[in-house]
């Protein structure tokens, strides 16, 4: 089988370099094009990239020349597939442009997530969104997907198997690391020692992609799920993966096994079509007292392809109808980079690219 | 006017180096007597205790001796007034020895706060709980005073304001520094870079010494506030200062003005009395958009004295009936060693004590 | 007396904020202009500062409006002394045009302290320096004085008393924090938790200021001392104060005795003059095993207008003819802001600016 | 081939988990017994051990029942093999009793490094010691192989191919983090943003096992190198890798490609044998100017296996006869467990431990 070209817009951020490090010998995808702004292009991506990361990349990605993100570059390369790690402020215009060009995009930007045509989409929680991607590609040639916010990812994934009780109300208390803020988002002056009980625009994120990640699609277009929300999203000095304190209110009575259990054997359809990036279980539960931890859990996954995939709950608690417990995502990994890679290789299994 | 001679017990940790360095010149007390574990005993304070704030301690007391901690050792120095640090596994029985042998003890342990005939006092909130005190040294001719949990002092200063609304429930989650575990407490390979969803009991005792704090002086007992708790604590890599994240439900509707009038104009007995260690406002209320924060805020007080006594509030919101803040308490002063001295000035002033 | 008005150039780094922190209430000085970068300008200093500092500054001066740094606008506000924290970049031009035009400048820029007509002035070490700013004056009307590099400033001072050992070689390591780099001259992601063992240009500053600020007047030029450097330079997560490792092969031999107490005893112009912010001892040594630690001893200096202008020097060894310490000096006090004040407090004592 | 059963002494400290850890899968030997202090012996493994690292351990290991460290006990297990993470205070009792009963002993432990019929084993620098452990067994049956400290560790791998160019004098300063301490050593208060120039007996031990390490067998016993070394060790707020400033004078002369010729092309026994834990290259060149980083490094090595086992040097430079680098050790890998086994695979391979 031939491999997928694939660009990765917005390479040399440290979302684009996770985005270069999974698609490293990934199964269908192959990078044939990286792409960044005027001041990193035109050099070779080894000389150009600050790399945080600490596995080596083989020469040949190192050597490979940047070119700057545009419309034409992407175009006249052919490749049909992109991974866009854009900074908000560019996203929208050159995705929507690329997608009315027939390229299929799978973007971790927040620009385009509210588009009601575009879903974001988390192949566990809501596979039909998909149809919106097709129904952009059937009107456009080229579709945009998006992953969802970080923080949200993490906070959807272990609400999905509680939707039957009847969510109520969602009170969430993140503590959240400071790559969450980019490569050079947040100086070190601010944060060592400290805690900054604000990130921008963070706590309206989380509300209303929550509602529409597990909405219902109706025709071609998402019913938001109603429910009452209480965000507060706070930075903390951890470096990657954000903790999050999460209290449900819901309708219907439940016992502390019922949940266990739910969380334990939730899959879907990333696991039922064993798609490469797919942990085996999504959630882990953690019995010890003190988990999850950042230090420890944020490259929860299995098997190594899906490291970081992994939600980790623990400290399940229930007070009447509450329910309570802790979550730690990945935010790199499952909350961006490997979340849009999750999405690619979902619709490369339902053939809306590829072949 | 003379001063009182008094004592620090278990002055080699970090609460009890607060106490010794905030008694420092201070205006009604002087330290006359240090004691501490067999292990740092008999020898002078500067060569057994680890400093470990930057402060430099005048030579005099740094050259005390430091006493064995025992019931006996006390007595015969002839101290009434003792501050104690002690541990909680030792703390009860001490204490309560002390008590019945007629010395007022001022505790920051946690072992005696639910004992019925103890009060949990914050002059600011109840000063009249101290009448509990007043029974005690009736029957017994010493008592017991003791101050809140670090984490609870500061939720219950802003939860006093708000008591007119009608409190229905408090759900808080906290993110709390690691000095709150004590000078050896919390290992640096379990905290740096990480965060520890779990404080051993932490939410327990927020939760009953709220009740307990907010409760009302019935004859010679406290009837605790009812009030439905949502509490959960974290360890975070800070060094200073607890943070806490905040939503109240509260019963009668409010406005975001009235609440800041509120919080702004909040004053108590020890503002009223001018007790050297209260400070002017003990809400402090923070407009700018990320504040407060443990790195700039846990030396919030005036004036000099008071530096550290005063609670940091900001990010103030509303939703429905829903009030939500972050506020910032200084773990080590407001929430120990501070907490306690300025129940000792208020329990001189109502001459309990002293003269 | 009446003060002296003066401006804070580039006030809203974090060199500029000492600035201001540390000229409130100066005896000496009085701030009458703020300027910074048309980013930051033309806004009310206490809108466009992004305040580090936990003093609370007064409404007058938080309420004055910034103007852009240009000559102009400086040269129109009437005002002769001038602190600059001005980024290199730009502060030769300014600085040197502002001194042709009679303005005093102290300046804690790297960008003219090799000009040879320039002092590097540590008023401890080279009083007689100055009278490079006094033939400044005489030829231009205005004047540079530089402070030196934050780093630098620690290792001089703890040479001077050194100098009739004679020095053959100086090894120097440094543990640097994170405010050397500026408010935002670090992002967290690079040194959470890591170390980074290089500081652009520091090591080549480090020994070539070394040399001329030891060095000797002849006539209106200074003669470098001669001496072989081995400076490595490392930033670590800390905040404030730059710890370093000195290693100094000496000619002649000594004891430690003498050692100590060269340190100890050792006190300069600033100690005669009884300058506002000079420390009673600018060396403080500390006898215990494991001082100085940035943060314990950051703020060492007496008294309360000296606080982080004293040097700590612990761990001092001898291994025949070298001489082994650890010193810690504040970066931002003693190493910038500080220092430039201390050189203005020395230039009004000698009269070459003011009355 | 059967594997070779082995026991891990010390399983719960830090060094025992890394033990574990890298002995899973182990190609040459099989964990049969793990003890533990009384404290957490007697308990299941997966129930006593605080787990630190993010790897799953299997359920089988998890469920092994830790027995109490003693000489009784482990000769009663049958097992030949023991891995030592015993603290320095009871290590050398236990070791030496085990060696004179037949058993062959690798140990983490300082206790008895410095003994004159010990060898500190790095296969790469001094195989030839390892005959002190044959003479050892021929003696006593079994016998003791001792790793290096791990600050040391580092040191020698990177001096051993200078040593043709004579080595006159090692200056050295260290960053090192705070799992050298052991997993309880070092509370958080003390190093959180703080740098600690002091580690008990560290720079000590550097000194004198560099030049055991280095030095020439001569009939039964070492003859030492001779060198003047000037070391100063500091703590940092890292947590795993040790970062070396090294200045060596040397007495010929030399060219920086000549170095880096023979740092990049240096291999010894463990390469040559191809042991199951030796990294291809021993000595990673860094030529990024800001390289090695704890962060990023701590982890080189090559195949997956090795990951932890090699140096990374950079900053390498030249001033007259003196060279300088930076050198990053895995403390807890090549410098404590991975040593050992690599120099338990190094004995394997020369038959005098199994067959």
């Amino acid at each position: 089988m031939d491999k997928i070209p694939c660009a990765v817009l917005g390479c040399t951020g440290l979302v684009g370099q996770y985005f270069v490090k999974l698609l490293l010998n990934h199964p269908f995808f192959e990078i044939k094009l990286l792409t960044a702004s005027e001041k990193s292009a035109k050099r070779k991506f080894g000389e150009s990239v600050k790399w945080m990361l600490s596995e080596d990349i083989p020469k040949e990605l190192m050597e490979m020349v940047i070119e700057v993100t545009s419309v034409e570059n992407i175009l006249d390369s052919g490749v049909k597939v992109v991974f866009s790690a854009l900074p908000s402020s560019i996203a929208s215009d050159i995705e929507k442009n690329l997608m009315k060009n027939g390229v299929f995009v799978f973007s971790n930007s927040s620009s385009n997530r509210m588009d009601e045509i575009v879903p974001i989409l988390i192949p566990e929680i809501n596979p039909d969104h998909i149809k919106l991607a097709e129904a952009q590609k059937k009107k456009f040639g080229g579709f945009i997907i998006t992953n969802s916010n970080c923080t949200t990812s993490g906070l959807v994934l272990a609400l999905k198997p509680l939707l039957d009780f009847g969510i109520k109300k969602i009170f969430m208390n993140s503590y959240q690391s400071v790559s969450g803020a980019g490569r050079r988002g947040l100086p070190s002056m601010d944060i060592l020692g400290n805690a900054i009980p604000f990130i921008k625009d963070e706590e309206e994120k989380v509300e209303r992609e929550t509602r529409k990640i597990l909405g219902i699609l109706k025709e071609n277009s998402i019913e938001n799920l109603e429910v009452e929300m209480f965000v507060n999203c706070c930075r903390i000095p951890t470096k990657i993966g954000h903790l999050e304190s999460v209290l449900v209110e819901l309708e219907r009575d439940f016992t502390l096994e019922e949940i266990f259990e739910r969380f334990k054997s939730f899959k879907g359809e990333p696991q039922n079509l064993n798609l490469p990036t797919a942990p085996e279980s999504p959630l882990i539960v953690r019995i010890e007292e003190d988990r999850p931890q950042p230090e420890i859990d944020s490259e929860a996954g299995f098997p190594e392809r899906a490291k970081g995939m992994a939600i980790s709950i623990g400290r399940i608690r229930k007070k009447g109808k509450y329910l309570s417990f802790f979550l730690l995502v990945n935010n790199l990994i499952r909350g961006s980079a490997g979340g849009s890679i999750l999405n690619a290789e979902f619709a490369y299994f339902k053939r809306i690219i590829g072949g």
